[in-house]
């Protein structure tokens, strides 16, 4: 952040003026002696911030707001991160390959819902959402998941970030709340901005620690049973039958089983649902379309237990629906018509096509030597880990010279561990394409087995 | 609650079978001999959680939805309250007329979106909302309400419900937070759902009384001095003042202005909102296009003083941003076109129309006699204060059964006080035609004045 802070003084002191070229990222680090990978965060956060803008092949650009410059300021790329013009390859597990969705069909469908329904368009729906979706939902989770729930238990909401930020209103801000360590980081920041005693389960080989959960004297758990992510561990029988036993020994605890990228399984039989097994009501099931439709629609579900409806709807049915309507309609026709499971089985096809071009050119002979991948089963993304003595910052390091972005694992922990891995990164597949993958490969070979 | 009890049980055990006919809620009140409402209440918790169905001119109906019945459950009416078919004329204080929106260009405005701009359309977009957008609403906020703002302070989110909680979350849970009382019921809901000490501003002729707050040791107030929701009163300047004298004298303290509804002010000159005359950063701003637009598009925004904005990014940044990219575009040029300030032109001359056809109506003779009205400045509603011997029970009780209805002040108290008011309701009348106010006018002169 000093760098940040340092460039940031300087444009407000107007010592570097509006309109002047700064350094190239490279450029920049070398000559500071520090990495890329701290310049870049800091560009990032100064563009996000309006200090500077990014013009597409030329390079970075000091620059303010106050007049409203709009040509400038609307081309600043939207996302936080600006893509980095020097890598090629980016391995991030993040990323849903757009050019696959079936924008077309979208529109059409779009299109159809704003010339038929005007009235429903614009009046105000009903707090878990439309009934039409919730209904298409419940069929999926019926026949895609084996989980029998009804329209009445879905609540639809803006996003997996929102309807968590609900299920810790409803359960208590007080509850002493365990999120997977290594996990999504943004789980860990969900409950770190919302509750006061967050904790730390460790994942073993079968997933989640139902052990150490009970030492902690933790209340509600956030887990990832079908695909651990980012280890990629599937939770079996034996062990979700061990988390549901801790929670049935007291009142009032309770799991939430966050099942994102449960549709994209390749290996094995897929496990049904933790709430498909819950006999006593304490399994929140959580879900989005993010993953599986597009990043700019925002539209997630949670399937709360029938023993929870009552509270739920007592004490947080005051809360408007956060998901426009015009959307719930088009998906709930875009699934009525089948599109949805098409694109599901389209894209797991995709996916895994994508999944075996990365990790057979990762086995092969000498990168296979030195490379041991896991995580394959399901999701993404998969694990390297990469035994030519380098730890993970220079894998990453070295992996960013040769124009090819990999992620560390360590990353992934919100919470340090005694034993934390040091020479794994985490590869995601999905944004790429089957040449991408290839050519990004080599460039990791490249970069690790000279 | 205990018909709703009642009721739910005689259906799970099939004593009232599916498909059975209820009885109409009239003849149940008068059977029971309870209030309409109090069957109405019952009837409205059962249909949302799928005991009961309405099938429009023909009743409630006995259903359960374990067998995903869609042709019956997709008629239920969206609405959590359903219609009461006796009701005529509903005052209620939360009707957008949508027949007023101008459906066609919006559409029109959506199609174009969607024919040009897939790629945007499918990312994720920046954490505060596409920057079109917030130039769009800084402009906006410039032109018509004398607030100089950069985008780079406005978050975009789905409802002010939800940014209010993240508001919350900024400023900490452990806040001590004032709401005005009597005020919107859901600003205590959400401040009581997500933290603990909540206390009441009482309000006096000027406003939100500064004297209470600094009595009560709060840290952070809601307020809404363009106009208090309900009783109507804006806050001049000098209690303006003292409020930020309030905030000033101490480090943390903030005022949170909603701005709701601020685009309809009828009389006088509109004053400039409180964050314009802040000069320490203290005062969040914060409106809606749900109440200019549609209810059903849920788009909210804040704009945050540039001192919390550092903090904004760094402690909260992680969210997504909650609203459809799609929304948002079509938004940003819904205003760039001129679309936005001519259909507020529109319709606030609309709702002043209406305001003076429902005043004018009470103010006649007899009517005018025993009915004192007040907030007439802006809004979408009125109260009325009736000197007829009867109390706010009987007044909304005798106008419902001529088929109208109001809503009792005290309602919208959150905390009781010791002068409650007695004979005063609230009366909207944005959602009603001019000539459905003459008649709901001429039922509330059946009900009170015979």
């Amino acid at each position: 952040m000093q760098l940040y802070e340092y460039i940031k003084t300087e444009i407000e002191n107007s010592n570097i003026r509006k309109g002047e070229k700064l350094p190239s990222k490279r450029a920049l680090a070398s000559h500071l002696k520090i990495s890329i990978i701290t310049v870049e965060t800091a560009y990032a956060q100064l563009m996000a911030e309006g200090y500077i803008i990014s013009k597409p092949g030329s390079g970075y650009y000091a620059d303010t707001f106050d007049d409203f410059q709009q040509s400038e300021f609307l081309q600043e790329k939207e996302e936080n991160i600006p893509e980095e013009s020097e890598i090629l390859y980016d391995f991030r597990t993040n990323r849903i390959d757009t050019s696959d969705f079936p924008f077309s069909t979208w529109a059409k469908i779009s299109r159809e819902v704003l010339s038929e329904r005007s009235e429903e368009l614009l009046n105000a729906c009903h707090a878990q959402g439309i009934p039409k979706l919730r209904l298409m939902i419940a069929q999926y989770l019926r026949d895609f998941r084996g989980l029998q729930v009804s329209p009445e238990q879905i609540v639809v909401g803006a996003g997996t970030e929102y309807l968590t930020g609900l299920i810790i209103q409803l359960l208590g801000r007080d509850n002493a709340y365990g999120v997977e360590n290594p996990g999504y980081s943004k789980v860990y920041e969900i409950f770190s901005a919302n509750t006061s005693r967050v904790f730390p389960i460790p994942m073993d080989e079968k997933g989640a620690s139902a052990q150490a959960i009970a030492g902690f004297g933790i209340d509600v758990i956030h887990v990832t049973p079908s695909h651990h992510f980012p280890l990629g561990t599937v939770m079996q029988v034996s062990r979700r039958q061990e988390l549901l036993r801790w929670a049935y020994s007291k009142e009032d605890r309770y799991i939430i089983e966050d099942d994102y990228e449960s549709e994209f399984r390749y290996t094995g039989r897929p496990i049904p649902p933790l709430q498909s097994i819950d006999k006593n009501g304490r399994v929140i099931y959580i879900n989005t379309f993010t993953r599986t439709l597009a990043p700019s629609m925002r539209i997630s579900y949670m399937v709360l237990p029938k023993e929870l409806m009552h509270k739920f709807t007592s004490r947080l049915g005051f809360y408007s629906c956060t998901v426009p309507v015009f959307e719930q309609l088009t998906l709930a026709r875009f699934m009525e018509k089948g599109h949805f499971d098409r694109h599901i089985n389209r894209m797991k096809k995709i996916y895994r096509e994508r999944r075996d071009i990365l990790a057979e050119k990762i086995s092969e002979a000498k990168f296979g030597d030195i490379v041991k991948i896991s995580g394959l089963d399901a999701g993404m993304h998969m694990l390297l880990t990469v035994n030519n003595g380098m730890d993970q910052n220079e894998l990453v390091l070295t992996a960013a010279r040769c124009g090819a972005r990999v992620y560390r694992l360590s990353e992934y922990y919100s919470f340090p561990v005694s034993d934390m891995p040091e020479n794994t990164v985490v590869a995601g597949f999905s944004g790429l394409s089957g040449q991408q993958l290839i050519k990004g490969a080599e460039a990791l070979y490249k970069a690790w087995a000279k």
